[in-house]
């Protein structure tokens, strides 16, 4: 009962992995805003498995198609509904896991909940099901560009042990999608790249997992965006955020790092800004009390390490009798590059329904 | 548009800092519930400032009235409406702040939202708000208890750069609240209880703040809560505290350290427990694709020192000049021992919020 | 868990009869609106019983009292929390209902819904209930009139079996509540009003009861207000209507009459009217499509005749054993006058709703 | 931001006439519920146009795919996907409507309010919307069939001036919608059936359209369901009747006529039936205080004529310049027929909310 998102711009998604496709219905999308499906294509790409040899080579064609709410490429007012359609099911590579429930995966509690269990792929626990999230949140970047100006970009700014470019809200400004890719896990820290190439690769040859954190910086948020007190910026990043699958933690600003310091200290001090006011410094991301501050909104998500491995692991059956499990086929050592645009595009859900409430504020 | 928290059990709240008092709304209670006001008093009591020579004196007594949903002792599936008086409004205190926001308070963000301010004690974006929230935890919290045998315990676990103890699945199931309030800062860690009366005492006396961490640990919480995609056990965990006032982030299990690590470390191993599964281990912090395991539910909250600090501060007023403020009056120099009920609350709110929707399931 | 109306003027309400008071929180009212508790007693007062020899004399002195969302006489943008204490909570009198469900009232369903009841008045089932249905739609009627210019007025268009003033376009627009109020029976067509006095004179002397209708007419709504597909202008009225006690049957614009007649002679023609279109006629009572046309909206409310009647009733006890009831005290013979301002309420709550929400589209 | 209806059970829908197709969303339909596409494809059947020689030629094939939620013929608790591909797309048919608005259609309406407009059919506001409404209302029917025994049979009961069999509790017991169906205007008194066929034929001839009333009987719904205040069972019923295109009124029970009578007779005395309560009469249509009472439940809807006639009409074109329109091609002059399984389906998707939200209660 909870595939819906967003109070005012709603994106409800659907699809089990391996099923015949993934879809989102986007409601509440103004009139007027120019759409075509290269516009979502592009980010769908972005997120797409086997762009390098990092990562699991399983092929997803991923071809988003415009069923409804867009006519003569320009949006009606009415329902979007978005549908990518799977190319590869194979259920038959599942059919162990009807007796184990594979460690830290989703199986165990889907099947307390449910009493019955999706036999293939995890269902909707699946990474397949954040496609129709990296598609509404393409839709919903559309429109903070084209209104607001709003510009998201996301980075790999941990993998493993490897720490690379932390917040900084100079190089934040800086950075484009173009440059973040130009690394292949998507850190623009060179060095930091590197040795998370170097980092993968090892995990990979261990049949091992890694994990990671994203950040993300959002310029152009306007002064007066977020809902008091339940809806704060900072709550509503807070839940789209972990509902990623595998999040674990999420900061805002300077986040658990702010906690060890003084307020005289992280106080952000206002200052004359071409004729509005911002702020010295940014320890506060972005909002003040839940609500946009006009400087850009900042925030990092934590990854835990892939669940599924190569290696043998010791665990139980649903009857509790010890099993040694060992995951066949190919995985992703580590997720958090492929990440990035969902983590976008969750943000942009996020803006986006703010900035659309805000208008029935003033 | 905001101020109802909760789908199955909704919680609406109203009223700002020194106006005539707070309420909650709480639809969706069950029938049949036994509820005092005594239940929910409890609670008040332990956020309410004033209680150590650590914090603030001013003194609030914060005592609730049940409206409405309860006849002879029983909840009656009706609306609960909870009102707690304020006693104390002093509307004047807060005069010069309608010239200057005070650096990194909400004054700035809510003049852009609303094109008004309440003048006195930041409206809605007071902690005082969070009395209500704390009333309302209550009654979600008696819920779970009577119908589930769920037990929500919090404590500080860091203030400043002092570390307490940290989540620890032995030592959590084993500590209560009494054990938790026998410390002044509420850190069941003794040595590091004496650190953070210590590190509060000298940042009071330099007229600055500090900030800190609150963990929680909800046992007794069946699997099969939460729901799947949107609305998952951490996900709205996410939403419920980065709500809380100077919340800046939050981590379920392992959460950002958990990122440093490696699948074959971190996943958590099934084992049988009594006739059902549990794990030996619990870095998911009881979650397993966003549906709890059975295992306690374990996660931090993440506090930035309090904005309002004695020492001066360069800052510009609503035009941009440069001015120097200097809060009066007394202030909390540390609001983390007095978050730990709002953190509780909090996560009662969820945990009875989605243990309603899984009737709707099974 | 539906004591909330609406989607952006969202509205809940608490308080059971006899219970210390009936309470109604608002949320999503825009800042800057003047408000002062004077503007909302006017029509709290029009609902209080006991105002003409025709209704029962029941005291209710039904003083609202502004909690929260407004300082210095104009709203914060924050929940306005409206409360209105109960004077004369006499509990004693419901005693013997605990065994008898009385006839076409809510106790049967009540008990079978929550296996409990409020053994006095009927709970939230009472009539009372609409007390915080009036106080917040006055709220919304006066955001409607300033900011858009809307004027709502309903009236008694039915007694029994005598028909009053019809909907009638030219004659609606002429009409204000004073001249609605001159009518001891809120019935404007002088020669019907007086047969209504006459005939409701006769129920009470007969013990018995009177249904009726209530007709409204809302001027000034522009072109452009309703959400399809399911908050149609007409669905969301019908949502409304339909949940005020004893209202069973609603039409809109020509309504049950127009399903008997042709399409040529049903369709409201287009015609130029200064600079804008109008039709002709308005048998579409102000909607098309589910989006009001700018035409006044129009629409009628059926009444049953109230369940309580001085006659004895052959009707059985929960156990099934035949009883005869006969309720003491004094009773309403016939409430459609009274229901006038709960309808005037109910539609503004509608439109102010529909109003905020079409901000979002354009 | 209206194409979601229900709060337990929650339906999407997308899709604008004449675009690719039409679908539903069904987040919230519990698990472990057997279904099939041919479960959903019997009433999409009884909807289609060109049944009978009385209604449009127009062929829509409408065949369902279930594009998600069901694994082996079972529900998973995922949300349902449902598709129903467009054949005959003719947009070219729709040209002239630019300039000017059909008299009682949308067209307007929507233009005031989308500043934008479908070119083709009408968008949303299109009678082809409702095939995902009878798709979701069939999975919706299948749940109350199975899990709670509630049987709905809605039929014609009024055409024109034609009245045909009234609301009539016993009878209503006895229909099957196969005897409604063995009518071709789904009237099951055979005098006033022929009647109808008679009328629609004349009008037909006239190129004139005609109204008609759908009543509908819900047996077998249990004591307890419905939600106050604000979603009580007849309110929800009459959102959802009256976000149907055409409708224009709705009685629950007695309804309009109820108004006009004496709570001496109007009241539904109670008897003991079986160890339970029922009652002799049932004038409240199966609803008490807006909770259902074990009594089926019973109401009316009114649909206004077709507003698409072949004959000439004098109105406006956008500009307000007088002109004669004339609609071409065929259409139906009476659709009441086809809007049968339309008020089940709705009917169904309110009872299976409020059946899951009970869940919640007790």
């Amino acid at each position: 009962m909870s595939n819906t998102f967003g109070t005012a711009l709603r994106v409800t998604t659907c699809g089990e992995s391996h099923g015949p496709g993934i879809g989102a219905v986007i409601d509440g999308c103004p009139p007027g805003l120019k759409l075509a499906e290269s516009d979502i294509q592009a980010q769908l790409d972005r997120r797409r498995p086997g762009q390098s040899a990092l990562t699991t080579s399983r092929e997803e064609a991923d071809r988003v198609v415009i069923q409804s709410g867009v006519l003569d490429g320009v949006t009606l007012g009415t329902p979007l509904s978005l549908f990518i359609a799977s190319g590869d099911a194979r259920p038959g590579d599942y059919a162990k896991l009807e007796r184990i429930p594979r460690p830290s995966h989703a199986d165990y509690a889907y099947r307390a909940k449910y009493g019955i269990q999706a036999r293939s792929g995890g269902g909707r626990a699946s990474a397949r099901e954040t496609a129709a999230r990296v598609a509404a949140g393409a839709v919903a970047e559309k429109l903070l560009r084209e209104s607001y100006g709003v510009r998201i970009v996301a980075w790999v700014s941990a993998v493993g042990e490897i720490d690379g470019a932390e917040l900084d809200f100079a190089r934040v400004n800086d950075w484009t999608r173009e440059q973040v890719d130009s690394s292949p896990v998507r850190c623009p820290d060179p060095a930091a790249s590197a040795a998370m190439v170097a980092a993968i690769g090892q995990a990979k040859q261990d049949q091992d997992s890694l994990g990671g954190v994203v950040s993300c910086a959002c310029s152009g948020v306007p002064a007066g965006w977020g809902e008091p007190v339940f809806d704060k910026l900072e709550a509503r990043l807070g839940q789209a955020m972990l509902s990623i699958p595998a999040a674990k933690g999420v900061e805002i600003g300077s986040g658990f790092a702010g906690a060890r310091r003084r307020g005289s200290e992280h106080n952000d001090l206002f200052v004359g800004k071409g004729g509005q006011l911002g702020t010295v410094t940014n320890n506060s991301g972005g909002t003040l009390g839940g609500i946009s501050s006009g400087e850009p909104v900042l925030f990092r998500v934590a990854f835990k390490p892939p669940s599924t491995i190569g290696k043998k692991q010791q665990t139980a059956d649903y009857d509790g009798k010890p099993v040694t499990l060992q995951a066949g086929g190919r995985h992703d050592p580590c997720v958090v590059p492929r990440a990035v645009p969902i983590v976008e595009a969750m943000a942009a859900l996020v803006l986006a329904d703010l900035a659309l409430r805000q208008r029935m504020v003033r």
